[in-house]
């Protein structure tokens, strides 16, 4: 991929912290940045705020058009107007990640100098990014990091956490941390710790990373690089993990197609004759090329790398000799438990550890399991009784928190 | 990775067959060679020979040490005197797929020049190897070279043919291609068509292998290379899909290591800080590292992809309407289909697919879900039910053929 293919920089609306976070691994991280976006109007008594954690590969741009692809909200279908999360009744916020690539402090932002941290401010010098040297982060970090932002915004009390997969991690950890602050919980499709099958496929795509002659050791800006076939093989097989053997065979199932169209990889190497019988590949072989090519033009193999690390670090467990249960001890706070049967990379035997650990901790919890054949991205595709559910929790709740019908208007 | 990890060549046994093969593809490959293993004796009515297929990376070394590897056979604990598949008893052939790379013509092969094509032999010039030209196979194409193995050893009808994963496909080629020489049938953990699921798989890791910066177009032995970073995250991968979650809980949890050790992997990038808190790794990736690292060492980047592109070719249905009845109307070979409950790669589901098919076709089939949660690996494993479900269904089958307890001994 040529310098050319690099996206060209795009501003975020962010609220920066100059004296920044304490992080989990020891290191002060300052400044902090936390792009966000809101959607829908804050109640005059600052009661009704969700907030929507995203996933691995999500960002801030929840409920509109993305300023890098043109597509749409990765969960526009779920926030809006009278959808499932109605923005007539609730102010959403969600915010890119630390570590992330969407305008949140992460291995792209410029690393301060040694004279910034001496407050010798005003030098000229463009900053080098982080890169590599960016510190681990852990959920917990990340959830720290929208700590800052809610307080920013003048919230005492978050209405809502809502997310899934590794957002729904950032919810177990805001409930863990802040449960002062949260007064409805919805953990979606996620685990209170990382499998390690999901440890294994991850070290497996931070592996095609490093094996990318474009890599150069984690510092590929200095040559207008970006390591983008080993992104895309990472993303390639992630992407399987999201979706069931079902789903795969119902969209692709084995049929085929002439290579008429030049290859969507961005892997120059032209494929051997001998992987083509009569000319043709498969289309979930064309599916996934297109997957891979088109998720390095929005994200950052460091970010990648970090996040992927963040992700494998979840346990909740680890401070309370592995007892689940310990994190929640006297949690006020109202859990729905989601998860779906075909889910694969996040199993609802993982679920179920969860809502068992909240029984024990004399939790508020309900647990639906959503029967469903499109696997662990069903979170984000169609499927009413997800909507159903999520609708049906989050007006429950809003009654016991005495929020009226439409707070935004009260 | 430096030319002095190449491993230094291996004299296998073979077979030559200088007028070749005519491929599913339609090219004569000539000369074809196969590489071969057997244990046990022949007996004097030539009825007792059983076939083993191996699978994606096994090979012909089934009950004897590795040459390569110095480790014991793949299926020494299967094979032997007094066990489930009795030396004692048969007499049991193992030979390299055509495409491999231990011995049997392959990508690694010499291409034969234009004069050797036109007769004029006797040139001294060191033939090129065949590399990404080697014609594409199918596991039909390597059940062909196994049946003129079979007749080259002077057997006109094997008692058993048996094998798992991509094995199993060829025992299912067997008994639809030439029914008449297969009086049993072991198709174990497998499908009689490759999956979208496992196409994608397969494709990623064969993007890895093209992502290697050593690939250079797939040439390259000229460079005195090899991509052993894309084959070895392509193993890794593959290696995830061989387990299951609940076998990789077991074995490896969260449990962390130190990174005392030099690292495993034959990626030379150093790990960038911020992937390990307090200097500690995972020990799945340790483990995931060193199967990738070593497999490089045994393993030609060619014949994997040659050989996994076959296997997505597996359709046993394609020729007949997509009924998986078809290719054995008629048959009056007895079939054991076994699979095991923790495979997720060639899932039972799958296996009911092929018995539904045999029952259809009127066929003498029996069917064994083996309870275990090894994974797909489980028939390479310590099951001791699959171990009795082998050994059982060989006896009375053996009864049936009127083979004598002590063929060998006849």
């Amino acid at each position: 991929m040529d310098q050319t293919d690099i996206p060209a920089p795009v501003e975020h609306d962010r609220a920066v912290f100059p004296d920044g976070l304490t992080l989990d691994c020891g290191t002060v991280l300052a400044p902090v940045e936390i792009a966000y976006r809101t959607y829908g109007t804050l109640a005059p008594e600052r009661n009704n705020a969700i907030l929507v954690c995203h996933a691995l590969t999500g960002d801030q741009y929840l409920a509109e058009t993305h300023p890098l692809t043109g597509r749409a909200g990765w969960w526009a279908r779920m926030v809006g107007p009278g959808k499932p999360i109605d923005t007539n009744r609730f102010f959403v916020i969600c915010s890119n990640v630390l570590g992330g690539c969407m305008g949140s402090t992460g291995p792209r932002s410029p690393r301060p100098s040694a004279s910034d941290t001496q407050g010798e401010a005003g030098t000229d010098d463009v900053a080098e990014p982080w890169g590599t040297d960016f510190p681990p982060i852990t959920i917990r970090d990340m959830v720290r990091g929208q700590h800052a932002l809610v307080r920013h915004l003048g919230i005492e009390r978050l209405f809502a956490v809502v997310g899934g997969s590794m957002g729904g991690m950032q919810v177990l950890e805001w409930a863990a941390t802040y449960p002062e602050m949260v007064f409805a919980a919805m953990p979606i499709a996620t685990a209170p710790f990382h499998s390690a099958q999901n440890i294994a496929f991850n070290e497996v795509s931070r592996q095609a990373i490093f094996a990318d002659p474009d890599w150069h050791g984690g510092r590929y800006w200095e040559v207008g690089a970006i390591p983008a076939r080993g992104l895309a093989v990472a993303r390639m097989m992630a992407h399987i993990t999201y979706l069931s053997e079902e789903a795969l065979t119902r969209k692709f199932g084995r049929r085929v197609r002439r290579e008429s169209t030049p290859p969507a990889t961005p892997c120059t190497v032209a494929e051997p004759q001998s992987l083509s019988l009569f000319g043709e590949i498969f289309e979930v072989e064309s599916y996934l090329r297109h997957q891979g090519s088109s998720f390095v033009h929005r994200f950052d193999a460091n970010s990648y790398l970090t996040i992927t690390r963040a992700m494998d670090w979840m346990d909740l467990g680890a401070e309370h000799d592995g007892d689940y249960a310990g994190p929640f001890a006297g949690t006020a706070t109202r859990f729905c438990v989601i998860s779906f049967s075909s889910d694969w990379l996040f199993p609802t035997s993982q679920s179920r550890v969860l809502v068992r650990a909240l029984n024990r901790a004399a939790a508020n919890v309900s647990f639906v399991e959503i029967g469903s054949d499109k696997g662990h991205d069903a979170f984000l595709l169609d499927e009413p009784d997800f909507d159903r559910t999520v609708r049906g929790f989050l007006s429950g709740a809003a009654e016991h928190a005495g929020l009226g019908h439409h707070a935004a208007e009260a």
